[in-house]
């Protein structure tokens, strides 16, 4: 598509947009059966298709030196037969989840003899703005149709010849299924002005999720004129109290640290009580830096590890998403608790204890969308908590907080029946 | 207080919003026997502050003329023993309703043995602001409390002498009970830039709730920077469909139109089947009429009605909030569920059948917060529907829908046990 100027831009926008709206009133009504013909002839087409679709992402790969993605981003964006068959099977499990649009959440009778169910219906229209792999656009397309939704992708230009290979096929099957044309539109223009234009488009498009780097999460916070869902960034914590078994604690805090350092719910900062710091932090710092784990920690933690480096307040602020970690020590659960809530993003924090009366203060009093105890921080995850696939990690409180899959993705509506009943 | 500089006002706002964050921490702890026991012994105060409550309403009935208020606005301002014994009771209920917090929403046990528990939380900080009578002020109060938020108040001007002498008596319970300090705030400045800049604390206010005329929600919209949960307007259909009983068409139209005009979920617009205008259409305007109802129909309904005079297409856009009704007829049960998905505003929408397949298909196609089956239109409440209090009727999507009791003003947290877990 050739875009000559900006009011074209603009144009395609908001059009690509109503086309999503009248899409979303047919997609409320689908049945269950064609969604899933939808997603699992897909799978089927998508495998047959390999060498189109490989063929499209090698251009992508080819073209990521010019885009100045590095060999680990490369690496992320190129596609195989393997994973290929995981974007697939994906698609497969989500047609297995069940369909949530038509569940009654509950129902009253009231004394009147009105009765009054709580009906789930889909939210409409969502625009899903990524920067990612090309995976997420088989995923994200699944999960917002299983869900009754009509979707607008946004993907990366770097992962662009891919998500068109996908895209394409997706819609050639979803218009044999009989699901509404435009319930499933890939923008097609890499212009960067088009998500403003979108974003603008408050009476077309219900919801808007950002996936990405903080820095397109806070341009669409600020530009959105519709509500977002977003998921800003992860510094979660490892506590590890004075009743903490210190088998468990070195455990978790190596697993939350270092089973992957670049994703959300690893651990950025370890804070522990003053009260077992000289026994437990010299052994868990250990296995952290045999790791490659640099350590930085304040005046109390660094006269107990050789090789730690002081922190300054920012250090508790961040989110290294690298071989980097943060320690404080506390001197009662009390500290720990206001410590996390002030430097942590809400999103996930764990505490080591063997003490229940603590651990049940931690988890009423840490302002966060998950907490665990005597667990590691990686498993807050749609996968790991048997939502099935995931959209994203919510960190508002607002509508949905933590994994956001199938559920999240909808709203409910109050179908009332009577007969003939008024208001005295 | 006296505020000199735009600075002063902009920091008693920042100190405002950072006081009720802190309150919140300690209000999501707060145990229901306290929260209770603060509602009880509030409206037993209430009760007992008669004489001054009553010399403070008398102040602002006073000042009524001088704001332009009119003599219906002024009545709805006026407190008298008999409404104030109503906004003590509705403390006492607000009591008397079961406490959301610290609610096990669902549980699961993953293979790994880690067990999963959602449980519900406060928001955080409501900041709340509203146009509307001092009962308001009570009941915003004690609902944001009990469901463990803090709130920052912000009422009417007209209503500031007795909205301060209630919270004034809530407050102090508040503090005798062991309440957060702060958790119930009451901004004094009349100054209309307070709401902005209380609009721009996202970090310190989770929620803003707007209460009152179309204005001032779309300035709350437009500024806001944290989630905005609004009642936009109410432009409700009844439709009468081909199958509709006559009897039961009369009178819910009557009733949706007239019981009151003025508010949210009255009747703006009616829809009937071509097959049953001609029999239906003039007694249920002729009923409308005789209440005093001004008819505006399209050619077909106005060759029905004498006396009805023809509707532009501007009227179907129309929330009158007066004893107007605009009048449409369609040729199907999908044009009318295309005519009220187009000029309604997704509140409230009714369908008179007697076909089941008709109102099951309404039910599901019609985009609103409340679909009632041969029901009046004017029972979308939180009253009607037993929700207990309500702080409003969202017509959004996100979050809450329809009518918003304590249960919409919280959000949820998982809570993950486990015994020293780590992911592989």
């Amino acid at each position: 598509m050739a875009i000559g100027e900006e009011q074209d831009l603009e144009q395609y926008c908001i059009d690509t947009a109503r086309r999503a709206r009248c899409a979303s009133a047919a997609m409320a009504l689908v049945d269950t059966e064609v969604k899933n013909a939808w997603l699992i002839e897909s799978a089927r087409r998508l495998r047959e298709a390999q060498s189109d679709v490989l063929a499209a992402n090698q251009l992508d790969v080819e073209a990521a030196p010019g885009f100045g993605l590095t060999s680990a981003q490369t690496d992320r964006l190129r596609l195989d037969a393997a994973r290929l068959e995981g974007i697939a099977a994906g698609l497969e499990d989500v047609a297995a989840l069940p369909d949530p649009i038509g569940e009654t959440i509950e129902t009253t009778t009231r004394p009147n003899g009105l009765e009054i169910a709580k009906v789930r219906v889909p939210l409409g229209v969502v625009f899903f703005i990524y920067e990612s792999r090309p995976n997420v656009t088989a995923d994200a397309a699944a999960i917002c149709l299983k869900s009754g939704n009509a979707v607008i992708l946004r993907g990366g230009k770097e992962a662009a010849h891919s998500s068109r290979a996908i895209v394409e096929i997706l819609q050639a099957v979803a218009e044999e299924k009989g699901l509404p044309a435009d319930a499933l539109q890939l923008v097609s223009v890499a212009d960067r002005a088009a998500v403003g234009h979108f974003l603008r488009q408050a009476d077309d498009i219900d919801l808007a999720i950002p996936r990405g780097g903080q820095a397109l999460i806070r341009r669409v916070v600020d530009e959105a004129t519709m509500p977002v869902l977003k998921h800003l960034y992860g510094n979660c914590h490892v506590y590890i109290d004075a009743s903490a078994d210190a088998e468990i604690a070195q455990r978790v805090t190596v697993n939350a640290k270092c089973q992957r350092v670049g994703v959300c719910n690893a651990c950025e900062s370890l804070v522990v009580h003053a009260a077992v710091a000289p026994q437990l932090l010299l052994p868990i710092c250990q296995a952290l830096m045999a790791q490659g784990v640099e350590i930085r920690g304040d005046q109390a933690a660094c006269g107990l590890i050789d090789g730690a480096r002081l922190a300054t307040e920012q250090d508790y602020f961040e989110e290294y998403l690298a071989p980097i970690i943060s320690v404080k020590t506390v001197a009662s659960l009390d500290e720990a608790i206001q410590h996390i809530n002030r430097y942590g993003s809400h999103h996930t924090d764990a505490i080591i204890a063997s003490d229940e009366a603590a651990c049940r203060k931690f988890a009423a009093a840490v302002d966060s969308a998950a907490v665990m105890i005597n667990a590691s921080t990686r498993f807050n995850d749609g996968a790991m908590f048997g939502l099935g696939a995931e959209i994203g990690i919510s960190t508002d409180k607002l509508h949905a907080r933590g994994p956001c899959g199938l559920k999240e993705l909808t709203s409910y509506k109050y179908v009332v029946s009577g007969n003939g009943q008024i208001r005295e």
